[in-house]
């Protein structure tokens, strides 16, 4: 039986790891068509991580035919899955997402604040005539979306394009899973973490090894680090323990933008006196990378690209699609409807939420309410992202503007004009949909 | 380590059912020792039952401990799981609860209609003095509540009662996905329905197997089974095509009460011309089944236990348990808090759902909206829940009277009264909280 | 300046009352122009009441232009108001509405059950189609709909069509008012009722005189009733003091058919034995009331029109549109929006509720919770509605039996077909949306 | 017929403004004794107030008796009405409130942020007593609230202490209203504003003279009033064009603390080396205003009185016991339950709405989802007040760090610490809640 993989985007630095995940699961999973594509602009780019993935498969002796095409509308005939790791502007844009709101004296971030709103508004578009052409050339096929901010991009193809297979992933459960196990002295399989929240919003409500309430004993660890522990590279470092012993609840990296605000501000600015934007480092790492993808002898993935940020990515996505596939029902955390999953959240919102997956999909685990000391927040963000996808889709500098306003990042109601204006300009050819 | 499950109601003819599941999973859910317990009039049926066990575990050569007491709180120490399976009145209360409707030309029945709330009367009170004792002598076993009628027990229990722990089970839900397996010449574990509703007023959504959605085609059989299919022995029989493809769902045994109303009724009251009351047919096959209990020579569990219409609970409840206890993360379907798992119900009402069975207790999976066309019927079905609830633990005759005007069986203001005030004298000394 | 009317089925018998309203308001609600708009068979009728409303409007010197039509879009130009109080079908439908119900042993009524349910089936199309016409030629005009059932079809208007200025009345709120004030010896506009619930289905929750609640000696009167009080001619007569007592609710007359449904059906079956039905005595009275009305002497609303049914209606809709005409905000009955007015029901659901009546229309005043008694069967009654409201635009047979099927009033899943084959074939040539 | 005023707190300079509006209104709303109460340190200013009041009732000939007392008790035997209008600590605490927040770089305000957080610490459990007084001496009075932060501190008596008379007054409403009408060249009394959202945060979402919309019009002389208008020296004056166009709602002077945080911090700084805290200006104020009161010729509320920020409050509270004592039905904005009004908050939330004003208190009229905009904002500023709720009830420290650390004006976890920790020092005299 054929079982065709779609990645939009191939030319991605990332994509030798989700190939190297399709090879290690073809017993179980056995892909035998993986197809990349890419724009003109990335043509070379997606050349390289062609042949390299011809060598990777090559060396596996695995049954996988590989090819490659700027086609998208050819590519996705009888498509099984879609991965789609597009990043509209290139790293080009993300530096600028970067540059401008710290000009103005705020956080500038790929996936948070005014950078993150103007991801979206570049990407949402983009990602609804795929959602399109999905639904018109294989309408059984799920689109398996990575792209940044991956859970405002997920709800907009949701609520708004007519495809309804569409999963949200990221890899922040995956490493908390994995860098939790690391504190506890766990195996990754055996540790169970209760999310609540948003993607890049999530937090931990409990945490169970082998269904044994260790939550307590996490906290306990992690309020006391400064002593006698050495974290999880991925673990949050800074938190107060005030803050955990306050809340209960395990925050993730990304929270830092918002409880931190000023401490990273002022990191983020110290690094860009010293290397540009985080988007001009990963362009010289990404040059690297591709150096080394063209050297022939390269034949599997290099560990070289687990020092990028998204690494595990397709890790989280292979096993989905996996579980998906052989319908295994078993728990993952992925961005999809909420459908009362939290109560204090619309049914139409999309959560990241601990979900069964079986081969219609998955199926969140009932919630309930989200803890008090975080609703509010929780409920804002979410709004928030509301906004974000309504401008994305509307172009109107008015609903831009609600977005921006009501950016906890952001919310000044005349800087927030300043920031808009100045990264509106700067992104305009990507931006049909603003009138500009 | 020790592990001991406490049966509370331990001289009914069903507990050598459960005592078999228990030998029969001595492996994964390795209980040491079971109490049965039981009240001074059910004191021979408890001997004969204790006896018949320990044969069954000296037969199966298993490492249980099994003793019987009428002392409830000292059977509840150091108890681990407690089963509840008692009948407040026994069968002699049964059969007023059919006769007395009956004969006012209404629908009698054990768990639906006037016998149904008139059974939470008795039941309720009783319950909640079990859940205080167990919140007191063993705050963290579960109460495995098999009890009639199971939803509305089960949610007096959680919203009323300080013990969290307790879960409702019903066997409907095993027996509909082993008809449907049998109906499809599937093996019953490939089988998984989607089931939305309460207990007794559940319906299924979708059929699949392996995943697979298969729905439209029990559909068809079921439809079209007049000409060429022998239908499962459990499956609903009786189902117009119409009904089955306008609603898209597939009703259980017990909506033949509320959609064949006339029928059922006609069908009853001929019955009980025939034969009397169910409740009277049923206390001759307890008095045989409890003949060949006490035969020395008997020491595993008879067939003849299948011809009661409850088989195959103790096989939901031992399967329930050995998740738990194993932390499974299997699916079953159990009685819980809806915590917007249905979102068109209220959050603290208990539904009968599909649920991920953990150490930390079943996980209900989200459904979102109740069909349209059920919507309605299972709303005022939870609401007449909450009245019988109410009416049994405040005993108050307005509360009872609204339990008894808004259920759909009986409905008429006056008919209403007159039920109520026979029914209530006929049960009075088992109604203690109704001052009469 | 000009304030324009438009009655749609101006030929009703109703329609001299409504004509007497706007005369009688003439200082504060100056209705300047009246356009009767009805169809070719009842055109007769249309000039007959055209003529008497032009000799009304004589006899009181009123300013005001009559004129009547069968073209409804020319009507519509500039129109402000439009009252629509439609029969499709006519008397004859409403007879067949009628008759084949009582045929198999069910309450046969035009707004209730299988006859409400056809009546819906067969006016919502038209109705769409005038509010479709109002958008496109006058979008500021309010629609006030009398045309039963009357919450339903609100409910169709307000939900599928693109005119918003869509409210529903009903004459039970007003005549409930009256009723009790007169019970209590007090004026009808110190009497304020916080009604709960939907059109024919509301209950009155808190009776308040002048402010002060007089709920219980209400409730004390009409339990008392038997002794020594004669109740006023729209006051429910028949209910038992316990439905009163353990409820706490004032019932309206269509309660009757739901919890008293074996004796009015016994009673409609006598009466039809007597008289035939309901719609053929009602043919007699429009009779001897249009050959009144060509009376040419005649100039007054006949006292002989308040013996039909549904006196006060043009009261109650003169009422409302003077209020809205003036932004009285005063309080009135209405149907509307629930939007978190009643929070146990949809958004989106009609409901009939006290509102604060302004130039924007009808406000609802917050009522939270249904009291629990009643809110099973309110939410099981708007889900029937919503099913009636998707049959009737949708056309499919399913979604007809489902609406069939979960009326409470049917609820039988053989009989619901019977019926419902039945009355469709009756009906099929005002039902061209369903392909017969 | 007595009808009783108590006014606690009484020896507030604002104490001459109410007992100006009950002498007004003598002939609707006939109050006939005042008692005035006060605590031990306000003696003196008690005695003042009470003096100056007697001179004001004598001048106007008005039948009422007037006393006061430091016996709380006794004060409220037999009151119709209690305004409550206290300030625990004094402005002394309030300067603390100020002072500490801005030493830390936040913004330092006596009902936002840090500030308004400590206030509602020191508030809640004084006016939980008072509400137990009430509820146990004259149970059937209305409690009105006037002490801030008005808003949390009426949810707390509506969820918490067991009298459920409580309605929460603010003159924002008011003044907008007036401010409003002042722009549109109107009477106030023509001017209604669809108000939605929470004391200190409601935004105008329509704007209606004689029912008429007039929103677009106030938005765009809002927006163009830098060229031609000057405006009324409550409204809002710096918002931008930008602002108002996009989220299209009217905001009010607290939202600067919110939208305009940056800017208003600096020129508080700036203020504060001038000038001092605002409490510190106030005082003087206040100082001089009891120079004035005890001047023994002083018989009417004095033209200074206005210049104190709280302006009209007692208006606003003699209109809304006038319109309850005569049950007006009357609209008017107060705080009070949700229940539904607002469909994207809790139901047990109190909100600041448009009520319909009688006997049997504010009935909210219903509004539905908060505008997309403000969506988010809303919702966190109510979650967050559950927060602070919680905390003032629980004296835990962890509940009041995570009102301090989800504050918009907060919101870094580490200071949030360090600015808790110092409050909660200065004030501990006023907090015995907290074990410190």
């Amino acid at each position: 039986m054929a079982l065709k993989l779609v990645i939009i985007g191939g030319g991605s630095s990332y994509t030798p790891e989700i190939i190297e995940g399709i090879i290690q699961r073809q017993d179980t999973f056995p892909v035998n068509e993986i197809v990349l594509v890419d724009i003109e602009p990335g043509k070379h780019k997606l050349e390289t991580i062609g042949y390299l993935g011809k060598r990777m498969i090559h060396q596996a002796n695995a049954n996988i035919k590989l090819s490659w095409t700027l086609n998208r509308k050819e590519a996705l005939v009888n498509a099984n899955f879609i991965a789609t790791q597009i990043r509209v502007g290139g790293l080009k844009a993300r530096a600028i997402d970067e540059r401008i709101p710290l000009k103005h004296g705020f956080i500038g971030q790929e996936t948070n604040g005014a950078g993150g709103i103007m991801k979206a508004f570049r990407t949402i578009p983009v990602l609804m005539e795929i959602a399109k052409d999905v639904q018109e050339i294989c309408p059984d096929a799920w689109i398996i979306n990575f792209t940044n901010p991956a859970g405002i991009v997920t709800e907009a193809l949701l609520n708004y394009s007519r495809h309804e297979k569409v999963i949200g992933v990221c890899n922040i459960p995956f490493n908390t899973q994995h860098s939790t196990a690391e504190l506890l002295n766990a195996k990754p399989e055996e540790v169970q973490i209760e999310f609540i929240g948003l993607n890049h919003f999530i937090f931990g409500k409990k945490i169970l090894v082998d269904g044994e309430n260790r939550t307590e004993e996490v906290f306990d660890r992690l309020i006391n680090r400064e002593a006698n522990y050495t974290p999880a590279n991925i673990m949050p470092l800074n938190w107060s323990r005030t803050f955990i012993q306050s809340t209960k609840l395990l925050p993730n990296p990304y929270h830092q933008y918002y409880f931190q605000t000023e401490t990273v501000l002022q990191k983020d600015l110290h690094a860009y006196k010293e290397n540009g934007t985080r988007a001009e480092v990963v362009q010289q790492l990404e040059e690297s990378l591709f150096d080394l993808y063209q050297q022939p002898e390269l034949n599997i993935k290099p560990k070289e690209l687990e020092k990028r940020g998204g690494a595990f990515y397709s890790k989280v996505a292979c096993s989905l699609m996996d579980s998906i596939y052989n319908n295994k029902n078993d728990i993952q955390t992925v961005n999809t409807h909420n459908h009362g999953t939290i109560t204090d959240l619309p049914n139409d919102a999309v959560i990241e939420a601990n979900c069964v997956i079986t081969k219609g999909g998955p199926k969140p685990i009932s919630i309930g309410k989200i803890p008090a000391p975080v609703k509010g927040m929780i409920q804002n963000m979410k709004a928030m992202e509301e906004l974000t996808i309504q401008a994305a889709l509307s172009g109107k500098y008015e609903d831009a503007y609600n977005a921006f306003v009501m950016n906890p990042l952001i919310q000044d109601e005349k800087k927030a004009k300043v920031l808009l204006d100045e990264l509106l300009e700067a992104h305009k050819s990507f931006l049909p949909q603003f009138k500009l």
